[in-house]
């Protein structure tokens, strides 16, 4: 595992796109294929500190024959083929390390089928979440921070704040049509909410970021709108005791629906983008989501656990109005982070341990950043036992990413010791397939290069992504 | 899709053992490695209708080295493999249709570790649930109605009574260490609650019925256990009424913790069974865990929507030992159902369909039932939309066998059409390949062929489950 483990893979050998491809490309898909500048730029980046490394051209499908007959040609001509839907990864997963066809599905955007009755929805893969919860007077729970493509969160197993409730895209996502490497298109599972009927391939496909097929359609579980939602902040001296009643909330089983972690870093950023007037304190930002007693009860609970352990200034949002600007400001935490510090991008970490290492992960990661000179912030969905630790280093300063990349290692090494991961969330991408060699182990990485050799036999889906070649 | 697609599986060829290879199981493991008659015939069968078909000999193993040893001797030897735990599968999962070893992990008894304060637990594949759960100040709440192991009950992805709460053995299983199809011994996954690094291996393992590796240990999630329990019992006029009350609940989004259909005949079998007396019409049986006021509030909902479609009798069983009671018999219910018909066995449907169209696919395959004249009574999970009909055929009896796989195939057929699946939580084994074949598609059954095809290159693991050679 070297500190900068990703750069090494835009070194990777690229050749010209082969004209009897584009030519085919150009006949089927017209205008819908480009290979102007600003396009393949547009879909050579994520929200990762990656250099742009763009596809030697960008197809725009609008089904699923489409998609697979693009696969069918890149198969032909073994032209590497990178699933895109909006760009809002994080760790590197779009980059067109080894060039080839960027496969735009972001005007995938029917929202098929929903079936209130049963609790799901079936969607094509480039709707986007809050396109999707637009269209329900039900709920759809995974809220990674970024207005990403259902299909896109699963490729990346995404979470979010509602996930230490409601579970994970591996948990809400029930079957999945998807175009497989030899340019099939099958559908994996039914509308069934269990199933013990052979292998679990739904879940194989979540996570896999474009590397064993591309998605084009998802039938994703639904929840009824809760009766009741209460939201509260609370303010802590210190991460450590945030922590702490986050770990407590949980060991006793309330079934809290978010439970997020600004650190005071994080507070500040937000208070100056959002003007928001919050503590400048460490905090947490909880919501509760039941019957009307239910939710107050469950309040009631934490806010005990909250007082015991140093929290202050127990504050509700009871109306929706206040909560969304709370949440608002949240799931801009990100970028206000980084707007607090012009000229940077972020260097983010994503490890999720056991709940019980939560406390002792964070506070060495803290004193680790502090003695860096860094800026960071930390946000996390504390929970789950995953928090994001930001380092903000100057764009093109090589000396800080390094420095920021051996404190990022730091802490995926602690996590591991830890029984815990190097991803959360956010998947691995270009970045952590060092990270995931540590933690899967030789064993684990053979597994997984074996089924990906078995569904993709031509090597064209996301090449060096995951692992490494 | 043949009507009884399994008798031919044990048509397969068979060769005896290897001398070599019985003499190097022999010295590693002395009398740990059997051939004699009543141990092979023990191993050759389940809880299925299927005629036992033992293996050749019978390993016990005690450690994962020891389970790697034999499978890198049948590798070797090209010889067949089948991991045995408690043996109370439902489709004939283990019987060794082309001979070779059975693998016992039975004696893999230890509770390896519980990190109450992370809810995880750590225990080897042999530890059977009610096991895990006595030794628990804390609750696993995966409950097929076998005291099975915690490995075979992962093998199969089996769920049970608390599925609708808390999910089945495919959300509560975090990590796994396998013994390969090489021989390797692997871990999969971490004791963190989500993970995005890599494929989904657990997963991928969970479910796949000693086909794709050997189970040696799991790392599971538990559960506190909750504040207050209730469970009641309400009769109604007719299964339909009984399915109805269970749809509105979970659309309403009451997090009703068991909610059980026992139509009249199964309510009949329990009560000679357990002299339970109660009254002798279709019923739920309900669970409800929380607050007390949480409890109350949940148990009243239901009960209102119950009452709006004809449930009667709502009755409360509010102590422990009541409770114990009406689940214990829930949990014999299987049993009793074939008790009251004595030499018979028990052919059983195990479809999940979306909830929508449960009362649907119920009121026709009853009605398909009551016409064959055959015994058959039905339980369930109505809460995730799974249930069991179960026909009773005098053993030997092919005609009645017939009549009874047409009506298994006819219901499969309707689920499959609903969008459901053809088992929720048994699995495959022999019984379900052909179901399999319908609804997976030719698509589907390739993908899972290569997996398979990738992480048992050899082919030695339970071979002849699943999919058909």
């Amino acid at each position: 595992m070297s500190a900068v483990p990703h750069d090494a893979a835009t070194e990777a050998p690229r050749r010209p796109l082969p004209e009897t491809l584009l030519a085919a490309l150009r006949t089927r898909f017209g205008e819908r294929c480009s290979t102007a500048e600003a396009v393949r730029l547009q879909h050579g980046r994520d929200e990762s500190p990656f250099p742009v490394t763009p596809p030697d051209a960008v197809v725009f499908c609008e089904s699923s024959e489409e998609v697979a007959f693009v696969v069918r040609l890149a198969g032909e001509h073994r032209v590497p083929l990178i699933p895109y839907g909006t760009g809002s990864s994080l760790e590197g997963h779009l980059l067109a390390v080894q060039g080839g066809l960027s496969v735009d599905v972001s005007r995938l955007t029917r929202v098929l089928r929903i079936d209130a009755d049963d609790l799901t929805a079936t969607v094509e893969a480039g709707v986007t979440r809050e396109q999707l919860n637009a269209e329900l007077g039900l709920f759809f729970p995974v809220d990674p921070g970024a207005n990403a493509s259902i299909g896109g969160m699963a490729a990346t197993r995404a979470s979010g704040t509602n996930a230490v409730r409601y579970g994970t895209m591996r948990e809400n996502v029930l079957a999945l049509t998807v175009v497989t490497g030899t340019g099939e298109v099958v559908r994996t599972g039914t509308r069934a909410r269990k199933s013990a009927a052979g292998y679990d391939l739904t879940r194989l496909f979540v996570g896999s970021e474009g590397t064993l097929g591309v998605m084009t359609e998802l039938t994703v579980r639904l929840y009824p709108l809760p009766e009741a939602v209460s939201a509260a902040v609370c303010h802590f001296p210190d991460v450590a005791s945030a922590v702490r009643t986050t770990i407590q909330t949980i060991q006793l089983g309330v079934p809290i629906a978010r439970c997020e972690l600004l650190d005071v870093n994080a507070v500040r950023a937000v208070n100056r983008q959002s003007g928001l007037g919050l503590r400048e304190a460490p905090m947490l930002l909880m919501e509760f989501h039941g019957s009307p007693a239910g939710v107050q009860e469950q309040a009631e609970t934490v806010q005990a656990i909250a007082a015991e352990l140093g929290g202050e200034d127990f504050e509700w949002a009871d109306t929706p109005e206040e909560r969304s600007r709370l949440w608002a400001a949240r799931h801009r935490a990100y970028f206000a982070g980084m707007q607090q510090h012009p000229g940077t991008r972020s260097v983010t970490t994503d490890t999720c341990v056991p709940i019980s290492r939560l406390a002792e992960i964070v506070e060495a990661s803290v004193a680790d950043a502090e003695a860096s000179g860094l800026p960071y912030y930390i946000v996390g969905h504390v929970g789950d036992g995953n928090f994001h630790l930001a380092y903000l280093v100057r764009e093109g300063d090589a000396a800080q990413r390094a420095t920021a990349e051996a404190m990022s290692e730091r802490m995926v090494r602690r996590a591991i010791a830890m029984e815990g991961t190097c991803s959360g969330e956010h998947g691995v991408g270009l970045h952590k397939m060092g990270f995931l060699e540590e933690e899967a182990g030789a064993g684990g990485i053979a597994l997984m290069r074996a089924v990906k050799q078995a569904l993709d036999p031509l090597g064209i889906l996301n090449p060096g992504k995951i692992f490494r070649a």
